[in-house]
């Protein structure tokens, strides 16, 4: 099946059992996975027909799971067989793929506490595209330093993917105030903590570094981390002050939905004459060509799992 | 039309325009005020065919999207009567009457930032009784003192009303692991913020006491805090030290969806006997006789609201 010949073109989703077109996905404005954002999440990038590192996902999502006391009916096996329905419905070979757990209700009967509530999984695949944005993917990003605070670990574990993202919002609207396109938050102890759905990794002084605490563990973060070694140039993870994003060289975003993403401005400031600078470049264009020659990739099964969702 | 010959017993909702049944209301899943939790909410208590403070609620939550940024289409007077038309659709009158306002999704073309996502409001009306805990009201709650910390002002607006509640979540499964109903949270200084929906005043060798910040200024805690005054009993809203609540005389809860909550146990210690203290009962009588008067009750139009609903 290819992408034109699709019959959900704009997206597949699951909820709970059932497939359907994304369009059609919703979650009851009763479930506390609405009204209390009581869920977590995770998400994986395909590219070219391959999930990129699936299994480091799943992984991570159950992880995630367990660190907000979700038990879901599915298992691990039974969740990468439901992303791969999705992809296979879509048709899509670009998406952007999510997978859900929301705490759901408490049956009939059952006490009024979240232990009791039946928790489901939702998953969805779009194409890759409609979360990007050209203008600024051409022209390159352009950072603010947010006033707002990053949540600290001690209220919300941020390891642990949910989408309590009241303070990265305000960040957003903070940069859209100050005509920059995304914000870096900060910690309470004023280093580096991460901006909405991305890592940070900042190039200063020939010093690579990149936050190492009370930020997402992404996996493109992780990722990065790996090529750097590969790369032979080293890595820094430790405590990032924000002087040093401040007055840095060069800085990168990474995200699933995305890869390795240069920036062109931190506050207002141009870096590297507003293109990315040499490190960035190298680490994007690696990214990319290991990508290219199947670097942690899982082929999706369009054809097993079009027979698996019809079954 | 009264409970029994309601047409949908259950509840009704609104979303975006169109009423219809709570069991048929849903978000769509690519909705960021689901995806991200980027919604605002508010919620206003109906007894006996009347609302309880309705205008301080709708001005709580305008002032609620004004910090969040949310512009939708409908003015106060309009969700007014939108609140008023699902009361009268569902024929309920004990209800507990919720509002939200969702970020939306940016309209075709528009640039990928909350700034140009088209905000939209829903509401429901559920029954009353549906959120109360039958055994917990008759033996009165058991609280406890979480490890999970509240977050921070600086990171989320306590007062401005929102879901990223997976701290206080964390905390109700403490809660729940040490054989109690409700977690209460601290501050970052160990003083006492709340608990998750409610406020909680202490009374301590005759002080009364409530927190004064980093928590949600509760219209119930406000309507308290007034009456206290009214029985000429010195209330002290100030920081509260954890030791205070911890050895406390009395505890209660405030809450839209309760009134005032007396509780009879703290981290295990029984107060007063197991039963409500003195101090505790004379407010919760007085709140539910001057409830009984029509304090602050605007009365459910419900002939009129369902003409508007039919239009």
């Amino acid at each position: 099946m290819t992408q034109a010949s699709a019959p959900t073109a704009t997206g597949t989703a699951y909820i709970d059992g059932r497939y359907m077109p994304v369009a059609e996905a919703a979650i009851p404005i009763t479930d506390w996975g609405y009204h209390c954002s009581d869920v977590t999440y995770d998400v994986v990038g395909v590219w070219q027909g391959k999930n990129f590192r699936l299994d480091d996902h799943i992984r991570r999502f159950r992880a995630s799971m367990n660190a907000f006391r979700f038990q879901p009916r599915e298992t691990d096996e039974n969740i990468k067989v439901i992303l791969h329905c999705c992809l296979a419905l879509s048709g899509l070979r670009d998406a952007y793929v999510a997978m859900d757990c929301l705490r759901g209700r408490p049956p009939a009967g059952a006490r009024y506490h979240p232990a009791y509530d039946r928790n489901y999984i939702t998953a969805f695949a779009v194409p890759w595209i409609s979360l990007l944005q050209p203008d600024v993917m051409a022209r390159r990003a352009h950072l603010v330093v947010a006033e707002t605070v990053r949540i600290p670990s001690k209220s919300v574990d941020p390891t642990a993917k949910n989408f309590d993202w009241a303070d990265l919002t305000q960040g957003q609207f903070e940069a859209h105030d100050r005509s920059a396109d995304f914000c870096v938050l900060l910690a309470e102890d004023s280093t580096v903590a991460e901006g909405p759905g991305f890592n940070i990794f900042v190039v200063s002084d020939r010093r690579i570094s990149t936050p190492v605490s009370g930020v997402l563990e992404g996996i493109t973060r992780r990722s990065v981390i790996e090529l750097f070694g590969d790369l032979g140039l080293p890595i820094e993870v430790r405590p990032v002050p924000v002087a040093e994003l401040r007055g840095a060289d060069e800085i990168f975003r990474s995200i699933a939905a995305g890869g390795v993403m240069p920036a062109a401005r931190i506050d207002g400031r141009i870096m590297s004459n507003d293109r990315p600078g040499p490190i960035s470049r190298q680490v994007h264009d690696t990214f990319w060509s290991r990508r290219a020659e199947g670097w942690h990739a899982t082929p999706v099964d369009y054809a097993a799992a079009e027979t698996a969702a019809a079954s």
